[in-house]
């Protein structure tokens, strides 16, 4: 089945379009408690208010084959009908661009990656190749350094647009199996309203909230488009890391809760 | 010590520039042999022909957990005179890259690591941080995909270049600890003319030889720079797969020995 259509299934069962980022940063995790400990509390604390988790593999790499291991038993860990985005920015060559979407929806048997285009078409073909699976490519981020290439005017069939613009072109013409969405940072609202007035029917993932300074009004008011999983919003350290006590659970429970219903406050409700 | 003097102490030693790609794709190992087990044989056969083994974390990860376990094995496994560069093509927004650059340099310890530059400055500064590691920043690929987004015509400073080019001149920016490198792939032999005419001094990774069809001649004629250590090749697949039978290490070594040779045959030799 779509990943979107069931993303769109679980937005309609949560009333969210919330998704948290389960990113357990060992250097803010509360004294004494693990990162599989942190992240089945946090699951087990937030998952009525959200309708996906995304995961951050730097966060676990930086522990090695250890952190490895926490990935998987997180992913375990996550009930499954709450669609999982593998957050790992990969892409290569073909060949192994083929070995990452093994590694994501064979081995890890998450139901969305983010990939980056910089590789272009044959380094995202292979995740595509996986029709059940979401495929978000990197259009606009929400870091400073977005200005460097990604807002670069481009000369693209005769005339004049930003890379991030040719991105979005390209992954709407690689679409052929409407597996594909984008990444567009909350802290450019401007880009946002551009590429969805363009693209109504896009689904977008939109981090930046919170910690980065991104405002959820002005990102449910340019973001979201014609389709009931069109957007979705990302929290990660303004939700996970909103106690760094021993209620670090409930805290984070009661913030993804707040952030929910706010953009609730925003948005229109979209029939399936 | 700075990565690029001891990459030039090792192509010295070795009197080679080449590169050898630890990819242990599951679907061609030998018969009943182990990942692991194969690139203990393929390091033991092949290390006096190398300047640097490049590990491709895709097919490491394809085995989830496991994967990582032999990526550790692996690293530990290399003698410790011959750089190790992670072929990881990481990078994300700023307080997420540190935890990759923990990820490659801290937890696994390897010498160098490939970026990617979609995020620009902030995704790329956290690995430069590590003054004594080799960063190679990913500017043109030897796939096919290379085309859609890194040959675009780019506005820049006033003037119309491709926009790996405009990677190329941020990397010099970038480079204030003289650890940075590019990857260009083999496959374009115009565009690594282009840039080592322009950057004579810029260390380069060159991937894209054997299966790619780059041709070892055409990359030491445009890549070779003004130092020992300003240019490298890498080859995986042509040496590590050469054999698929028992002999598979044997073969590897003949390979490597020959590619290097070959490799040796076009270069000039630069004292350090």
């Amino acid at each position: 089945m779509n990943f979107f259509y069931r993303l769109g299934q679980r937005i309609a069962g949560a009333n969210s379009i919330l998704c948290v980022g389960l990113d357990p940063d060992t250097a803010k995790l509360p004294l004494g408690v693990s990162m599989v400990e942190f992240n089945h509390a946090i699951i087990a604390a937030t998952q009525a208010y959200v309708c996906a988790y995304k995961l951050n593999f730097a966060f676990y790499e930086a522990a090695g084959m250890a952190g490895w291991e926490v990935l998987e038993e997180t992913i375990k860990g996550i009930p499954s009908d709450i669609p999982i985005i593998a957050d790992a920015k990969r892409a290569d060559i073909g060949n192994t661009s083929r070995a990452y979407a093994q590694s994501v929806f064979e081995t890890l048997e998450v139901d969305a990656v983010t990939v980056s285009p910089y590789l272009g078409y044959d380094g995202v073909a292979p995740f595509l190749e996986y029709h059940d699976r979401g495929v978000f490519i990197i259009c606009r981020t929400s870091n400073p350094g977005a200005a460097d290439f990604q807002a670069l005017s481009v000369a693209s069939e005769g005339r004049i647009v930003p890379l991030y613009e040719v991105v979005a072109e390209k992954a709407v013409q690689w679409n052929e199996h409407g597996n594909i969405g984008l990444v567009l940072g909350a802290t450019g609202a401007m880009e946002l309203g551009t590429i969805r007035h363009k693209f109504p029917d896009l689904p977008f993932l939109v981090p930046g909230v919170g910690e980065q300074g991104g405002d959820p009004a002005l990102v449910v008011r340019d973001g979201q488009g014609l389709r009931a999983e069109g957007l979705i919003i990302n929290a990660s350290r303004q939700v996970i890391f909103a106690s760094s006590g021993s209620d670090f659970a409930k805290a984070a429970a009661q913030t993804a809760r707040a952030l929910r219903d706010e953009i609730n406050g925003y948005r229109k409700i979209i029939a399936n």
